[in-house]
């Protein structure tokens, strides 16, 4: 672990989770090179993106072997062109043989996810509103994830079940009804949140004290409405299937988070590759 | 751990690792709801798609709460359709609460693979060759990922690095030629794989004995004139950026294996819900 | 792991930690006695107090041995009597005797902290403010404990720092202003607490849009001054070295929190003991 | 894990619980803090104190950023004054913030128990009687609390039930008889102690060879009885409710060992606070 | 884990490792058999032995699919014949064929080392003299082989160097005398043993109140002068290479102990075999 | 993990595990020495041998205090001879002997099992015929095993069953015939090993695209008829209880492998001591 700021502390077991299921009992190839050969390889990209994930791959090479030395042209969150060199490494060649795949899986997975968060957060930049990741994340690499979406500009929502209180639908029909449940949630220090069907069930949120309200497959009019009945009262959210294109559109009735699963749940890789370019033996 | 026949072995801490991300030190919303209570949900899904991830699915709320019980209406593999009920599950109602989000994690992204797998398999159907994953997954998840391209009909190419030799171009300047390589391969009781650029590589890598011949960035005529040159001695698999258009074309040269990185490290989830159904106090 | 409502769900390792510290290679003595023995003991307690840790204790034997048997005559958060018997255990007797005292120290512990919680609480009873713990906990236990503040009527502050923004003096001076840190936090999606030393920052807090403010060592005379300038606007929360004598007047200034370190770093533990009341080979 | 002499093996899991259940996914206070600054901080206590302690809290910035420098004014098992400082810290500003309460949480814990330990010993150091801890410990942290008694000047009884044989009433009921205990203990390559209710038990004990007797419940005339019949036989060491004022008298009888749980179980954490003094970014 | 007499406490994590290596990401073989067959199995010995590590069998199995039913015809401990069936299975053929190996390694290992121990045992049956094992032992295997010494009717040394104090050669180089060191060590509540090159110092032993004497390297001779010499005040035990022939004649001079490294450090592996009786789709 | 070549990846989790069993909660004995102290020590070896385990060995210290310095005379592989000094060590005087045994059990352990693979190697060393190990192996050591075997001249067979496909006799039971079996194996990316018991089954194997063909229990007769039989169409492999004496004999017929399980699961460990030579205060 390293400084903790903005970095995920669970960073060395997810690398380390990563190696040991690429590695196993040894790389099997690399076992057939020289041990004693030095090399010097460059990592670039073959389209436009932002990069995300430096870390993890910092981290991959420092475990496999102390003596790789990463150099980066870009940080996290920098936009990159086709063709450019984001980082050159040097030490021994079998464990920039070995590190590689595992190294590149993670740059290109973090880099996807911030380049289509960063997407986006363009298309709402002329509001207020911001964009919210969910918990529709790859098993085992939710604060990755996270952190990618921070690194693309968005913020995040809450890491898991245990970190805020958001009361859905299932809840209410165990709790009986939103006023009981909100009630209930006062009695902890938890900033509360809670999702509504429609105007009424909006009303009755916002006069129980809810902090921020999600608003569930509300249209474009409903949105609208809500802003105006809402009235600053609290936060309001936007869930569901949201497209990219009507993205703007909702931004623009003034509600302060709009929360997209496919920023997630979906995954574009990002292109890089690994050449070595010099090998000393 | 269950039954080891086609589930991965990794599967209760790939699953513990999931379930701590979410839950943390505990479900703050569901904390609220009386402990008492039983309760029925639905899986449902909203697209045409193979499913894939019931063991993963299953071990969530095996670790969770071991009263809950799942009916499966499915099996990994099956095809289903929009609005489909897959599977059924009653017990506790904070567990199953606390557990749907981990769980359709799980269900959404590993049917996305089996779906995409099964999309590709079926444009080379008509022909001998086989579809190969690779190492290009997700960190952390690559078992999970291989066991869905097996659901999709796919085959699963080495697991790691330490699981087979496969030498490329990195490595071969490393070792100076490519029959110095496989010599030094042959000596372990391994199948080798190498890489080639051309043909004069090609017909080096079949004299020096290689179990399979990876055709790196080969045209469709280089990949006819290679499967000729090669008259049966090795095995052939294509790798590569194989787009979905092409694939009919390659495999109707009578390669042997046409591998892809896009059947896992791109991930299209599949739009599955879970929905209480039934709730008693 | 079982519901995972109220009860911690790191509760496995936890017990697990405790029965490795004392079980080590296996218990000496009891593999003195004859294997087939089987016993029956009896759990009282020697003090008033409030029973807490009766999961803590159910995991020590299943652990062990899952045919031990656990009745608990009481729950957790029931007030206790002196000489009054908390649960009965039936099983193998070398389990009974090898767990005894790590189950006892759970349960000693755990209802050491919900007593002095209750004490605390019913002090402030007669007014609207609520006792918070901290996170000056004992290493390693911080969610038994805080679940044992629930047990004894308290309210869990944050977690750690991974779940609320705490801004204290000394990240102030980090980053300039009240007002700078703020601005930065109401970027976040979460409920923002700040701490004041005066009253000046205290209304740069409220204009900020602080939700919680903490008090610093202010006397009872400014306590009351806070209230008054805040005015509803944000919670104010007291915190600092609180004596019990101290409580109830500091609760009736109206503030909405008093947080005590005292809960959880000192600890008094309550006098358990287990006896083997039958024993047959 | 370094030098082991002294200093548990287990500190570096011990730190790493810790550490996670306060970090967890990361501080998100000190993410609004710029990521370069460096700052230096002073540890002071506000009692009179045996600081205890140091390796823990070394550890907890060792593990977040090794950048961090500690500089001890003194050493564990040293009397501290009120307003003493007892270490000096320079490094990067978040890892001081984030790991400052749960390096405090060890300081404050283990001096605590070194403190009762030395007031306890102090009052037998004119008599050759040594004060031993007991299995009464904080689940987890045994190893510590343990490392905490000796720097008080106290004794270790056993660390768990794995390391020495101690014969209890409720081992007796299960074999039968002190002679049949005793002799099927002898078969063991360890050294044996063996708890006794009255003077006849006692003399049984003696004869059947055991090496140390636990005087369970004595009074303070039953005990000068029994050093007298035990005439230098065995170890004969004093358990059960030892409050402070008997402590010297009971000594006074010549016993080999006192025994208390009070020092571990029981914890009165001693005050210890960081201030930030300079700040540079 | 299982009650905790007589057995490891470590049982489930030495299996889990040991199934770890051998299944990987799952059982390749395996998978082509039909997944819903049964079968029955019978392991039986090709030697004269002793039986041990049925607990870890079992534990193999457990861990693989709790449907498997291990039924035992003889217990650890138990002399066997040549042809000799000791247990027999039933389950789901898969668990069974992918459990045999590593259920078969640890049985060979440990009856190994507990029919290597009954045969020292019985060349002195007819003295006092008992047999100890050291802590020359394969690495992570110290707990299941000390097992099979006590199974095989040896008596266990320490189990590491944390549960007992034995001062060798170079510790006194560094302590400066034998007295020195014995001093130091009277003040823990520990038995203590010592390490003496010949008479000078086992006088200077036996006068600083060790309990135990370890003879090094003592000629038959030296052996019976010193048990003369020390007239039943420390035990004594006689170390180093003992062969086989010397046992006899080294344990009719009355020493106490004799700790023999061979016990654990070589491993003559007993052949057992498991054959598939009946098998049912 | 350092350099994955060749060296197994899990060497620091062995390592950890045998130093945990051996040092627990602490050296007992070391802790009676002056901390400060500084020392020397030289390693050699009693006996005529192949040098296995010095990263083992280095990693032990490494793990306990990383100022202890190792200075290798020899490398892994060499022969050495009775009294020759292998390595040097210098360091904290009580790192060195707290790290002694843990770190001599490996180097006895490997080195014994690099030796004997030396000398079957040797028996046949006039002949093209490789010697494998096999998968019984020590549990939890058989990646440190297989590298031992490496170091003496052999060449690893599988891994686990997760790394090749073996059909052995009671697969066969399972799937009908050797043609269905092997027609399912070649569905997968595998090389593929099939055990026969006769000629029949031999051609079976061979007309069904077998890589390997492990004859079981063939007589030296059999053996060189299926040698001739197969005419170079697969690798045959000879397994079964080969002893020394038959071992040249059955090499000549021409098959490409002999395994052996004789080399791992038994063990002759080599004599080893660590002298301590310098000390200083």
């Amino acid at each position: 672990m390293r400084t903790t700021v903005n970095i995920p502390a669970d960073i060395a077991s997810t690398v380390r989770r990563a190696l040991n299921e690429d590695l196993g009992t040894g790389d099997l190839t690399a076992r057939l090179l020289p041990e004693q050969g030095a090399g010097t390889a460059q990592v670039s990209c073959r389209e436009h993106a932002v990069l995300c994930g430096a870390p993890w791959f910092d981290e991959v090479f420092r475990q496999l072997d102390q003596r790789v030395r990463v150099d980066w042209q870009n940080r996290d969150g920098d936009p990159i062109e086709p063709g450019q060199t984001v980082c050159t490494l040097s030490g021994p060649a079998p464990a920039l043989l070995s590190g590689e795949r595992t190294a590149l899986n993670f740059l290109q997975l973090l880099s996807g996810t911030a380049s289509v968060t960063r997407e986006y957060v363009s298309l709402i930049a002329h509001t207020q509103t911001r964009l919210l990741d969910t918990r529709k994340t790859l098993p085992g690499l939710r604060s990755a994830q996270k952190y990618a979406v921070l690194c693309g500009g968005g913020v995040n929502h809450r890491m898991g079940l245990y970190d805020a209180i958001l009361i859905k639908e299932n809840h209410l029909r165990a709790s009986g009804s939103i006023s009981a449940a909100l009630a209930q949630a006062k009695a902890t220090q938890r900033r509360i949140e809670i999702e509504v069907e429609d105007e009424t069930q909006l009303e009755e949120a916002l006069q129980g004290g809810a902090d921020v309200v999600m608003l569930d497959n509300f249209s474009l009019e409903q949105v609208r409405r809500a802003v105006r009945l809402n009235n600053g009262r609290a936060r309001l959210e936007i869930s569901g299937g949201v497209d990219k294109q009507a993205l703007a559109e909702l931004a623009e009735t003034g509600v302060d988070y709009i929360s997209s699963g496919a920023l997630t749940k979906h995954v574009q890789a990002v292109d890089f590759s690994m050449l070595m370019t010099e090998h000393t033996i």
